[in-house]
């Protein structure tokens, strides 16, 4: 009969702060691949099963982040980073240590952010989870990271134990929440006008799992016309031959007056139109819509 | 040596009208698959090589409508098919004919024009075609149909021979174009969400190439979703457990805030976040996002 030592010199550490869903599945992934897990949260008793299945519960967040070489933070925005690390013994604990902020916000606060840890000595770096709670320790997580390579590779086993995928996108601290801005526009755009098409659909009589797989076809259409149009945007093409914003703007037309025909609101669709339209008065009736990503950004 | 008849009595004729890109390439589809193909346009001079390869021009719609069993129609909109079909002379040829209409418009104008066809003993099938010009004649075309199953079944060998995926969805004349509005409404505000996230991004110093492949992910994420959300619109259901409306709103704030900050117009983000907050106001903020569906039902 041997006794297994609760941990060792060589154990991999981490504090996580933040026990919400997300919170949680990230000290339960780190729990279950063997890393000694310090946990807070600034409601307590927050922790579920985390405990029994061997997390430390720290008294403060100063007293959490002193537990561990590396702190993950997973918050509901920056606001609420600012108010748990922004305090003079949390920034003191912090001092010498790595901080992986995996809360949400924009590119903006996760620049503001490295500012602060750059003044307070704290090795930084931002991330962002691409995919929900639920993919957290299996291989359907999406983690994207920014800010100095070196800080990233130091912890990167640690950062691994959560399973899934994990790509650093570059020094400059902000590039996780750029990307990370930039796919949940596609996301909840996309996800909109499903919706959208869902409630017109039923008003002209197609239920939601008669359109369903339809809509999935266009859904697999997608990526390789967003290959096309990254070019068409990078290279200023915006061919228009197959499928010209003229020819666009007609049928985002038939879309607003069938839906309205219903009286389903249909600003979405209207403001989508605007922008066509503005890019056509433009000049550029013969471009593909991959015009109107140049439009948008003129100043 | 033997000699090849132009025609046999047996040879399948279709007639087509409209030699738009997307009438062309009908034309020629029916070409390469050896049908005896009758074309008009209302200005000439478009027929391109369509003669060359066999097509017949004919003088006027009329005399077009009347040299085949069933005519395909393929012009911008029901109002350029109605100023061509709802003539005297026209109508008269196709009396006792076949109509199949792949113009593209609103399920109303389908019904509308269901009407006029039956008031004229024209054997009329609505449908549309949801890929560009350059997918007709090979695998991948996706062409809908609806209106009396009889009617598409005498004609579907002629219309099979544009090659693709045929689907007749029903007897009800609008349910093709139903789904072909239902369809372009995800395809554009997916499009629409992508331009964005495009700007966004190069506004960030992420390129629309670094982008790309990051997208493509999101739209890959996509299918399984839309199933999601069929049965929780169709059941009633609505779960927000994985991500709830008020932590949805969270994040389209992120993008409305971040896009913003560059002077980015983003009208349709604020027209998504408005539908979210309507729908947490309503109470629903633990629904998850496809409660909205429901709401914009609503009357």
């Amino acid at each position: 009969m041997s006794v297994k030592p609760e941990s060792t010199p060589q154990q991999p550490a981490v504090t996580v702060l933040g026990l919400g869903p997300m919170g949680r599945a990230l000290a339960g992934a780190f729990l279950a691949a063997g890393v000694r897990t310090t946990v807070w949260n600034r409601t307590p008793g927050r922790e579920g099963d985390l405990v029994e299945r061997g997390a430390a519960v720290a008294a403060s967040a100063a007293e959490a982040v002193a537990a561990s070489p590396v702190t993950v933070v997973c918050l509901v925005n920056y606001d609420a980073t600012d108010a748990v690390l922004r305090q003079d013994a949390v920034e003191a604990a912090l001092k010498g240590r790595a901080l992986v902020n995996l809360s949400a916000d924009t590119p903006g606060r996760a620049r503001d952010t490295g500012g602060w840890a750059g003044e307070h000595g704290i090795a930084y770096v931002d991330g962002a989870i691409m995919t929900p709670a639920d993919t957290i320790g299996s291989a359907g997580g999406v983690f994207l990271y920014s800010g100095p390579a070196a800080v990233y590779e130091e912890h990167r086993a640690v950062l691994d134990a959560l399973g899934g995928s994990h790509t650093h996108l570059g020094e400059e601290v902000s590039r996780a929440a750029a990307y990370d801005i930039a796919l949940l526009d596609i996301f909840w755009t996309s996800m909109a006008g499903y919706v959208h098409a869902l409630a017109l659909a039923d008003a002209e009589g197609v239920s939601p799992r008669e359109l369903a797989p339809f809509a999935a076809g266009i859904a697999r259409i997608l990526p390789p016309l967003f290959e096309e149009f990254a070019g068409d945007v990078e290279d200023g093409t915006y061919s228009g031959a197959i499928n010209p914003l003229t020819s666009g703007v007609s049928t985002m037309g038939h879309v607003v007056h069938a839906a309205e025909a219903h009286a389903i609101d249909s600003g979405v669709m209207r403001a989508i139109e605007g922008l066509a339209v503005r890019t056509v008065a433009l000049g550029h009736g013969a471009d593909g819509f991959s015009r109107v990503a140049e439009v948008l950004r003129r100043r």
